[in-house]
């Protein structure tokens, strides 16, 4: 896999100087690049470590000035961050999986799969299932029954797809993720101590002890097209509708999606975040890493949330939140420092009580 | 998968009114609801879309005025979220697998399969493990040397069962999810930061740096009667006892439970949520979405932790907790209305230290 | 698997008194014991339960009175903790899996396996894998293109290992473990809402709704010698250079490590910790069960953290923290009570301000 750098520039739409003609194998940090690699070097401090590696040429930003660099030749970007796109599209070295049926894989006969599909060992594919064109289904994977893939989707090792699913088109699951999963639904006989303390907020009082019964899922999942769902997460099904996640939304590793959830398009949600059930997300939404959503409440389009943020009611659409609970990120940043002044704060609300009431001498 | 209303409500234990023998082949919600589908209406704002749709049957709550909506026939449920259970149950789809034994599957001459068990391709059943009758084992899923299944269980695809694990009867686990995994157990040959720090809470000073030896874990997992668990959860075994969880005890995806953890009866953990070494949880507990809990402490019977809860203590029966730390709900909810006046009562501070030192002049 | 009591005081090291010839065949609880099982009672507390039980020996603390606990034998240990490690390792049963290669596997031609390696049914070990001698890789396991596993490694159930990963010696991961899915790294062709927010902390403002392009993964995963990995625990792929995990480093179930992550040597990741990408960390670190750690932070050597502390900055060497945000762990167990006593706060200053305001006559 070899380009050169006039090649590799006319397909980043950027522009190439030097000796475009070098040929590159792959690209690398500039301090341990080698002759026939592309140094990524997006900033003047990276660019500073050009010297340590044998780069003879660099991804660099757009005004850089790159023979000062002893570089033989450069691409410059206009946005070096977005041209990682691109650039590392082009390098991308796969799994390496040869195309076609393993004959071990299991594919019931009722499973629909379209041209140029492969499907790697142990994999299982059910009554009914649809798999687009040209997609890849990777080893040991399951697909459940009436379960319908996109064309051109991907799953990694070990992806578990439940039945009835439907999945849009360019649909990439990371090793392990699981979709269609039961929601986790139950009830009591009787009011449980749970409904009990939302009413009132207090301790669960006279609540009997009752055991659980079961909220079967009789809904799906819905997957627009240009999703990508990371490794081990869960996406469970609805009860009555679908659980939804909208097109171009991307979802990291470990997120728990629950039952009924619906998520809008182009949100990235970050590694352990969860959702609870029935809670809808608009579009555009950032959950950053550790978020967790209560059930039933609504996140507006554009709400960007902060590392460990917890948010317990609605977000109107455009907030930046942080903390626990969520609270606009200034005022959450502005509690922080307040927490590093609480006690300071008590010594003297103690001070001014002791001077109050005993006021100095009037003479 | 046909029935009338009439036998919905008989199944159900509730009153059918209205032209009771149109047949229903399946649930939804009021506005999406065909001529055969029974529409869920639990509430009455749920019951004003029912003209949105084209449901002739519904389901009400107890004393609604059916024929105000324009139904032909009506199930009307004391409670009706109660009513959902036996309503999603009847309806359950489930995933489609043939009975009986798939040829690809593994399964140890030495292991003992009740009657009526069916077993799903590319799964290993080990030496001496006991697969009680009827239970479904799902495609992919995993059955360790000596664990035992009691009668009536289904193992979604890709669950994996550790050696000497044993679980009652009627169990269900989602895709993915691990039982007896190795406990998280490591020690160093001298007293660790760790060890020192419990005792200071301060820095950790002079410990020098040592490596981790691994405790091994010879403990199994014991899971009582109708236990479910989620999706890729995992629960460890026990270091020399085992670790524990009560009968009828329902625990959510991707939930961590620790080596020597014991569960009580009755209980949900809900998402997310990590359960530390060696923590005892009492019956009937509820621990809300992302709740943590430390290590060696215990939480009473009925206790009910909020979202993203923080357990570092022992929490007496019957407490409904919030926040991190964890404390009472309403002492939560009073801290983060505070939280929202910090910076006024930092300014009124201010203000009364200014006011307190420069008294206004007495004349 | 029998051992006397001599022979066993002899492999941990440690003193054997009284009849050392008894034969045991496994370790107990002390009220759990068997006549054939050592009791293991490190402290007195427990050593009391020996009564309960029908142990002949025990392992105790170093000066205990063992005699006085009615036993014929004894092992005492000075640090009995330790002691456990051994222990626990002598009587470990394992997964009971036989030797050799599994007819089902499926082992590409060009992978290379070292003597005595065994593979369990359904593993895939792809083109170019080297797994190293005495190697035992577990059923339905996943080891890909070109990835390296050092010797004595131990895969269970279900591990997915994605291409070119690298794993030193003695590695040990539990069932589900995922190395090697691609990093979670998305960008917008202009300047996203995300990157305004960092530096603006407030509202998103103007920024205009785009759609995520992939930065593809090129770089791997390095494991060193002597680690561990929890069970459904997922570490990506590095973008351009590898993530990498130190020698000696133990990390728990359902832990998320981001791409190009780098953790240091003999460091302690407990139960659903997440660390975003590009962060590094020190070594001997121990982080607590649920704590988050931002991206592109750095965490020194010897650092703690208690459960559920998040990480929003870098740490230096040494430091114990605690709490969101992370503070040194005495300020948050300082502000822990502050948060208990911040109602009675608010009502001190109220009344000030009404005391200052209207102060007592002046007569």
């Amino acid at each position: 896999m070899s380009h050169t750098i006039e090649q590799i520039a006319a397909a980043l739409g950027t522009r190439a100087v030097g000796a475009v003609g070098i040929e590159i194998d792959g690209v690398a940090e500039p301090a341990a690049a080698s002759a026939t690699q592309l140094a990524l070097a997006m900033k003047p401090q990276f660019a500073e470590r050009l010297k340590e590696g044998a780069a003879r040429a660099a991804v660099l930003w757009e005004d850089a000035d790159w023979q000062a660099y002893g570089l033989e030749a450069a691409i410059l970007a206009p946005r070096p961050r977005f041209a990682m796109s691109g650039l590392t599209r082009m390098f991308d070295r796969g799994q390496g999986w040869p195309e076609g049926i393993h004959p071990s894989a299991i594919i019931h006969e009722g499973a629909l799969l379209g041209r140029g599909v492969s499907v790697g060992p142990f994999t299982v594919i059910e009554d009914g299932a649809h798999v687009g064109e040209d997609c890849v289904i990777g080893p040991q994977c399951y697909v459940g029954q009436g379960a319908r893939i996109g064309p051109q989707g991907l799953l990694r090792e070990g992806v578990k797809i439940g039945p009835r699913v439907e999945i849009g088109a360019r649909f990439i699951a990371q090793p392990g993720a699981v979709l269609g999963g039961d929601g986790f639904s139950f009830v009591t006989p009787e009011t449980s101590g749970v409904e009990q303390v939302r009413k009132s907020l207090g301790d669960r009082g006279e609540a009997q002890a009752q055991s659980w019964a079961r909220i079967h899922s009789l809904g799906a999942v819905e997957i627009g097209d240009d999703v990508e769902i990371g490794a081990n997460t869960t996406i469970d099904r609805g009860t009555i509708r679908s659980t939804r996640v909208g097109d171009g939304t991307k979802i990291d590793n470990l997120v728990m999606i629950g039952h009924n959830v619906e998520i809008g398009r182009d949100c990235l949600i970050c590694g352990l975040v969860g959702i609870a059930g029935s809670t809808r997300i608009g579009n555009h939404v950032v959950l950053g890493g550790k978020t967790g959503v209560s059930d039933n409440i609504f996140i507006g389009d554009n709400v960007i949330t902060g590392g460990g943020t917890i948010v317990l009611a609605n977000i109107p659409a455009g907030r930046v939140m942080l903390g626990y609970p969520a609270m606009k990120m200034e005022a959450t940043m502005e509690l922080f420092k307040g927490f590093r002044r609480l006690r300071r704060l008590f010594d003297d609300v103690a001070q001014l009580k002791k001077t109050v009431s005993n006021p100095p001498p009037n003479d």
